[in-house]
């Protein structure tokens, strides 16, 4: 298993929390993801390494931007 | 028909708007709700006037806070 820390911005509510753990957590292989509001940290749990592109798309279609 | 305007504080996204605009459409003669974000104006088109309380009570269950 892998662990893996993303920073998403322009989530403000519980809502957008729900949007991007749903989103992520469609990624093949992913098991977990833990959001935190405050700082916009996203860990994900996974199978294998999860590809950044892969998530910065899935971050995008939340609605949502993942930095850097 | 009436037209009732209610400030409502606590949405921070579309998806606030979204619960909100789902829960006050619940009440009974509402035929349309319509929320502006920045200002968290909420006003309400409905057969006859909206009851305060009935709002207030919608709102709360939404998860925001109907002002004054």
């Amino acid at each position: 298993m892998t662990t893996s820390t993303f920073t998403v911005t322009g989530m403000t509510c519980q809502h957008c929390v729900g949007a991007v753990r749903e989103e992520v957590g469609q990624i093949p292989g992913v098991t977990e993801v833990d959001v935190d509001l405050p700082t916009g940290t996203v860990t994900v749990i996974s199978e294998t390494p999860v590809d950044t592109e892969d998530m910065r798309a899935r971050v995008d279609e939340a609605g949502y931007e993942l930095a850097s």
